[in-house]
Formats: C-alpha cells, sequence, structure tokens
C-alpha cells in the first residue's frame, strides 16, 4: 500500500483508538460524528468528532481528513513549490477541559503529498495548562522525547524548539502554553518518517491521559475559572492570527465547523487583566514568557 | 492648523463627548482612561477608554491614537506606496452591551499622511444586532444617509455597499452586521472630506443611543444570551482574521490591549450550532447572508 493510503489508514485508526479511550475517561459525554465531504464531493472528505458538556471535557474535537485540491499561486508561493494538484490526509485534534487544572492539549499529524512526487509529514503535540504543574509538563515532554529517541528522523531538542517557537503569539509575547513537539516537511526516509509518526501517534494517550486522571479529581473555584476563561482567549488569538493550519483550511474553503472545533467552548476577553505578582496565575505567565527545558 | 492637527483635535473632542453620553445612558459605569505611548515612547501615543460592567453596557472601548512610523515593505505593498514614514491619527469604537436585544457597534475615523505629502481621510460604522428590529437597522442607515448626502464627497450607496463588502466573514458566507457605511482613501477635497467625517463623527451618538435606549428597557432570557454569545464569536473571528484594522495594530506592535479592546467580554463557540428554521435567530442569519438595502 502507498503510504499516504497507510498514513489515512493509521490516522483512521488513531481517531478511533483516541475518541475511546477520552470517553472512557470523561465517563458521562459521547463524541458525535460528522461525515462531511471537501467542497463539492469530488475532493475526499473526513469525518469529524466532537464531544461537549463532559464530566471532563468541556469541549473537545478530534478530525479526521483525506481532501484533495490545487494549490492556488498565493498557498504554493507560500510552501515554495510550483502551483500543482495536492493531497492532504491528516488527524487533528484539541480538548478542552471543564477544569482550569486540567491542560488543553492538541495533537496534528497530517501527509501531504504534491502533483509532483514530493511528499511529506508533518505534525506536533502541544500542552497548554492554566495553572503550572510542574510534573504534568515534564510527564508530557518526557513522553515525546523517548518516542523521538526511538527514530532516527527525530530530533526532540529540534522539535522542542521549533514548537516553542511556532505556537509563539508574538503581540502577547507569550508561547501558547508549555510546548511539547512541532515537525514538519519531514522528506527523507519516508519509511522510517512513518515509523515515527506512528509511535508518536500511538502515544498521545500516554503523554496526556495520566494529567487529566491526576488534575480532573482536584477542586477548583471561580477564581480559576475566570483565568481559565481569559487565558482561552489567549488560545483563539493564536489559533485565528497565526496558525497556518486554521488560516490554510479556511482559505482553501475546508469544512468551517471541523477548522475551528478547536476553538475553546467560553471565554472572556478583560481588558488589560494582569495576575498579582507572585500568583500562581503570575507563574504560569512567566514560563509562557520565557520557555524552559523540561527534560534533561 | 494643518488638517491632520484639526482630525486630531475633532477625534479627541468626539471622545470626550461620546463617552460622557455613554456613562449617562448606562447609569452605572464609567470609563477608565489609559494613556500610553507608542513603542519608545518618541512615536506618538493615545489615551484609551474602556467601560465595564455597566448595566447596559458589558464592556466597550473608545481609543483615541495619533502614532507615527514607517511602513515596512510589506505594508507599503498593501497600500501600493512606497515604503515611507506616515502619521496616523484616529478614533475607534466598539461597544458591547449586556443584553441580546441591544445590538454591538462599532465606528472608526481616521487620517492618515505620508511623507511624500499624500493623506487622506477613512472610516466607518457598522451595527451588529443579535436580534433583528428593522427598525433599528433602518434608524441607523438613515442617519448615515443623512450625514452622506450634506456632503459632496460621501455617496451613501456606495459606502453602504463598501460597508458590506468590507466586514463579510468569508468562510461563514455572512456579513458581521446589518452594516452601515465604510470609506476609506478619500483623498480630493481635504476641506470637505473633513467636513464630511466631523459631521459623521458627531452623529455616532444620534445613530446609536436611541437604539440602545429602545431596546434595553425589554427583558431578554437564557436563549437569547445564550445566541449572542455564540455571535459574538463571529465578531471575534472577523476581527482577528479579516480585520485591516486590527491585523495593522497588531504588526505595527500597536498597543495590544487597545487594540483587542474590540472583542467580546464573553462568547461561546459551540460545535455547529444552527438556529431552527422559522425562528428570530434563523431571521437574523437570513439578513447577515443576504445584505438588504435598509433606507429607500
Amino acid at each position: 500500500m502507498a503510504l499516504h493510503e497507510r498514513a489515512r489508514d493509521l490516522f483512521a485508526e488513531l481517531q478511533d483508538a483516541i475518541c475511546n479511550k477520552l470517553e472512557e475517561t470523561d465517563g458521562k459525554a459521547k463524541f458525535r460524528e460528522d461525515r462531511w465531504k471537501h467542497r463539492d464531493g469530488d475532493d475526499g472528505g473526513g469525518r469529524t468528532r466532537v464531544i461537549e458538556g463532559g464530566h471532563i471535557f468541556e469541549k473537545g474535537g478530534v478530525n479526521l481528513a483525506d481532501v484533495q485540491g490545487t494549490f492556488s499561486q498565493r498557498l504554493a508561493d507560500r510552501l515554495e513549490v510550483e502551483p500543482q494538484p495536492f493531497r492532504a490526509t491528516g488527524i487533528s485534534l484539541v480538548i478542552h477541559p471543564l477544569s482550569p487544572l486540567v491542560p488543553t492539549v492538541h495533537m496534528n499529524l497530517r501527509h501531504i503529498q504534491l502533483g509532483d512526487g514530493t511528499a511529506w509529514f508533518g505534525g506536533g503535540a502541544d500542552l497548554t495548562p492554566y495553572y503550572l504543574f510542574e510534573e504534568d509538563a515534564r510527564h508530557f515532554h518526557h513522553t515525546w522525547r523517548t518516542v523521538c529517541e526511538r527514530h532516527e528522523p527525530a530530533d526532540y531538542k529540534r522539535f522542542k524548539n521549533w514548537c516553542d517557537e511556532y505556537f509563539r503569539i508574538p503581540h502577547r509575547e507569550e508561547t501558547r502554553g508549555v510546548g511539547g513537539i512541532f515537525f514538519d516537511y519531514l522528506k527523507e526516509d519516508p519509511q522510517q518518517v512513518y515509523a515515527f509518526v506512528e509511535d508518536a501517534g500511538r502515544h498521545f494517550l500516554e503523554a496526556y491521559v495520566p494529567i487529566v486522571e491526576r488534575r480532573a479529581a482536584e477542586s477548583w473555584w471561580d477564581r480559576e475559572r475566570s483565568w481559565q476563561l481569559v487565558r482561552r482567549g489567549r488560545y483563539v488569538e493564536f489559533n485565528l492570527v497565526y496558525d497556518r493550519g486554521t488560516l490554510f483550511g479556511l482559505e482553501t474553503q475546508g469544512r468551517t465547523e471541523s477548522i475551528l472545533m478547536s476553538l475553546p467552548p467560553m471565554v472572556r476577553w478583560t481588558y488589560d487583566q494582569r495576575p498579582e505578582p507572585g500568583s500562581r496565575e503570575a507563574a504560569l505567565l512567566e514560563v509562557l514568557r520565557t520557555p524552559r527545558d523540561w527534560v534533561d
């Protein structure tokens, strides 16, 4: 089977496994599924699964897509290739927990194939806590480092820095969260890259669920919730102003609801809100302003 | 006095008059003021006034700016001019009422002057209801038409269509609201254009406050509030993905809190929310999908 089809099948399998486990963890809400076709229906499609109003997950989406099209001159310029047909398959997920103590998580894995034969994998996973638990950040990064170390084409240090750089919000002088890994244009040794992407995808639950289980049991109050809603605003600002995936999706007339399922359920924008010096809220900001190393 | 200075003084006077009247209308909350300097302080600055937690206004901001800088190659390309120094002064306001029956409003008036001597006015005002009251849309448009009719360089029909086009959200196939007027690059007859801009600025309160007074007295329930929060998400999507003013501000390293004061206080994103056919919510969408003429 060609690599693109293998990737697509892997992503479909990951979507099942991840949704099942998240439902089991939540214990209340179930994912609903929408199957959709890209544009007029001859260009592929996907299945979007969304969970809302859970015990643990206030809103989350896991999207699977396999679409084709032709790069506009503008998109081709941005990717530094000739305008040409492309095929793209990927899994993309964002989970927004109800508790401000449980971090938001995002993962995306994708395979792009151009008409001229070029093909590559890209992806990443990053964690966005509202309160900093160093143990959680270390666990998340440790999982990804262990995965990277098993694969020749993966370089944890490089992917970690790439993640900090990619998920930066320049107008806030902050990163979106405590990072993770990010990679793109991995073209060399396609079989080895595939093995890395597969391994990463299969370790998502191990990277995230233990954190959820640890934090979901702790109580929180209005103050924490209010801070979470304000911080979610930063998530929106990043996704709508800077995220290439989101803007690419909107520009290529992707399915709007599947692209914007990443936006948080409730958000607050308060003018010039600043945490008190020395507070737990200020401690989070410090880490977002100066990304740290989470594993030795 | 040079036109740029006259415009700046006019905008300052408008800020005072508008904030005073809105405070009086609200009856509870007061604007707080932040005076700020652009970047390192030698490039001008402004004063941002924000009202939060009012009886009527949940959040609103009226910003005054007079800044200078140099267009980057990228901004110069976008404006189709040579990279050169510029000076910009403007007033910009967005008011988000608490009641879902009271529409959100936006107005912006600005004067730009380039190093090469070129200068122009731009601006506009648009109304974003959550429920459609035709009487309100007609009143708003009628006020602007009357103002436009008094001034040679103003053309209500053209500015109305420009507004519908500018405040379009392509990925939603909707306009942001019921429109109003929008204009840019008004260069001919600077004195006449100034007179139009002044007249427009002085009629903002007449265009908006009667609508507020009419609707603020009506009761609303959870259903209306919930719809308002979802619709506010569209406002965020427009401002962060498409609004040139917002993106220009962020790109030229303007004061983030003054640029993003336009974002609503509370917002909700619910996956694939669709109003029931025949409902009042559906009636609003119809008008947003097919802009209407509001005055004969």
